[in-house]
């Protein structure tokens, strides 16, 4: 079984490539929610839903996000009311959000509500949350803490970035599932997946980091940078702001202590020795993915070198 | 100032005819909440939004409830996942549901919160919840105890009716400016709204009735009841199976304690007698309201009386 660890967009590509050379039950995927939030009273699960949505065909093939020809009637009327509307909610993903809180409220864990949706839209593959706990990403900034969606959709990731910090981390556990998961795959793999918001997240619950020291499977990140420059959204931003070289090495250091192979991209190859350097192996490929047949190749790349 | 005690679709009608024809802060409605409900979460007042929807011209005008021309995305999605959908939440009626859901969690009164929402739409008329708490009507049938909505909606009407409840009606109170408008009225009209489940959840809430006999206003009740048929709605069916005959004189009878007068439709005009031997005084008019131009003449007619 292929365990891979997942944030929303980035991520996404990599695992639709794994869904398609994989029978479904050799594939679970631990989605991240740190990115979740808690809008109009509803808990919306932003990576998780991307990653449904991407499983079912439904996802918004423009934006990779949301359902494709989604209506945006309700938020324009929320809008027109005076109430808060800058979080993106389409008519069709609202379902979605308003089913998921109903559940929650019922006392359903956020596992069971994930796999109650995944059966409804015709996911086969495992899809895990990293927890069943709320564990909210803030990220502080020059102008004061924010949640993570505030920063990254309603400032549109102006504000300088200083911190992140994951909320209520220490009390939460990995979901059921994930633990088990982690140690009886043939390999676990990071997509391409943002370091600080979606790949933290799911490191920083207790116990995730050391279930990748002790697994026999070999761990594997793929990079989300290539020629210093993101595959999606503001993963470059947050490493320069932060002080870190803008480039593949920075990535695979955050990860050194678990990591025993690193994608990088053929086109930064000059990096091979520096990142070996850290004792990972490093596998080159093509790792920008804008067809499917990009994704699927990379997939059967991946797991070629097993 | 003139006070309307209205339900839903009936009683928006004759609110419609009196908005015409007075300046809005001449003009106070008490509206049922009764047939509030909580689905998905969410809190709907049925009766409130339509008549918000009615006064802001936002009304559907083929149902006489839900706002006109909305779309129905989200209830098919919910459908697709399995959600219970029967309930129908159009798009943009369903941003109503979302705001006041919000505002009641983050401690406002509904009486607030409907504020809010005439604010918004641009309804400058006094618009009351008859309370600020959740009395749900529910339905003895022989199918068993419904939540109005589930025998309007769900059940179609259906089942016969053996009583009704007025759940936690006795701990409720009437709504800030409920007990001051009716003291202060002109006149109040009982709009042309069931007995059973628009008028008496109003007229149950602890003190209300007292209030309607104190008044020095007088009291005058429009008959939701023409020719043996209800305007709208089961009330006939109603009368029909809990024992009462189906004609103007039962619902006189019911509000016989505190009425001073009685709109008979012209066609009934042979029941004048029998109402009139109530103590009660009886004005005739053409009570069927088609056209807007129906209602504002029966709001003109009635306006004259007084």
């Amino acid at each position: 079984m292929i365990v891979a660890l997942a944030g929303g967009v980035g991520g996404s590509k990599l695992v639709l490539g794994f869904s398609r050379v994989l029978p479904p039950d050799q594939l679970s995927i631990i989605g991240n929610t740190g990115d979740d939030i808690e809008v109009l009273g509803l808990r919306i699960c932003p990576d998780l839903d991307t990653l449904t949505y991407t499983l079912s065909g439904r996802v918004n093939p423009q934006t990779g996000w949301g359902i494709g020809e989604d209506s945006f009637a309700c938020l324009e009327a929320l809008a027109r009311l005076g109430a808060p509307s800058w979080f993106q909610l389409g008519d069709q993903d609202l379902a979605t959000h308003l089913w998921r809180t109903l559940q929650l409220k019922q006392g359903e864990s956020l596992t069971r509500v994930t796999a109650n949706l995944c059966q409804s839209l015709g996911v086969e593959q495992n899809l895990l949350p990293m927890t069943d706990s709320y564990v909210p990403t803030h990220v502080l900034t020059d102008q004061g803490e924010l949640h993570l969606q505030e920063y990254l959709v309603r400032e549109a990731c102006c504000p300088t970035v200083q911190a992140f910090k994951h909320t209520n981390i220490e009390k939460a556990h990995p979901a059921p599932g994930v633990a088990e998961s982690i140690m009886a795959a043939q390999a676990v793999f990071l997509c391409p997946s943002n370091p600080f918001i979606s790949m933290n997240p799911i490191l920083a619950v207790p116990g995730l980091r050391k279930l990748l020291i002790a697994t026999q499977a070999p761990v594997i990140a793929v990079t989300p940078i290539v020629e210093g420059r993101a595959l999606k959204g503001p993963a470059a931003k947050m490493l320069q702001e932060l002080g870190y070289p803008v480039n593949p090495t920075s990535i695979a250091r955050f990860y050194q202590d678990f990591l025993d192979g690193f994608v990088l991209d053929a086109r930064d190859i000059q990096l091979r020795e520096e990142i070996e350097a850290l004792n990972i192996t490093v596998i080159t490929a093509n790792t920008l993915m804008e067809s499917v047949e990009d994704k699927i190749k990379l997939a059967n790349r991946l797991l070629e070198t097993l």
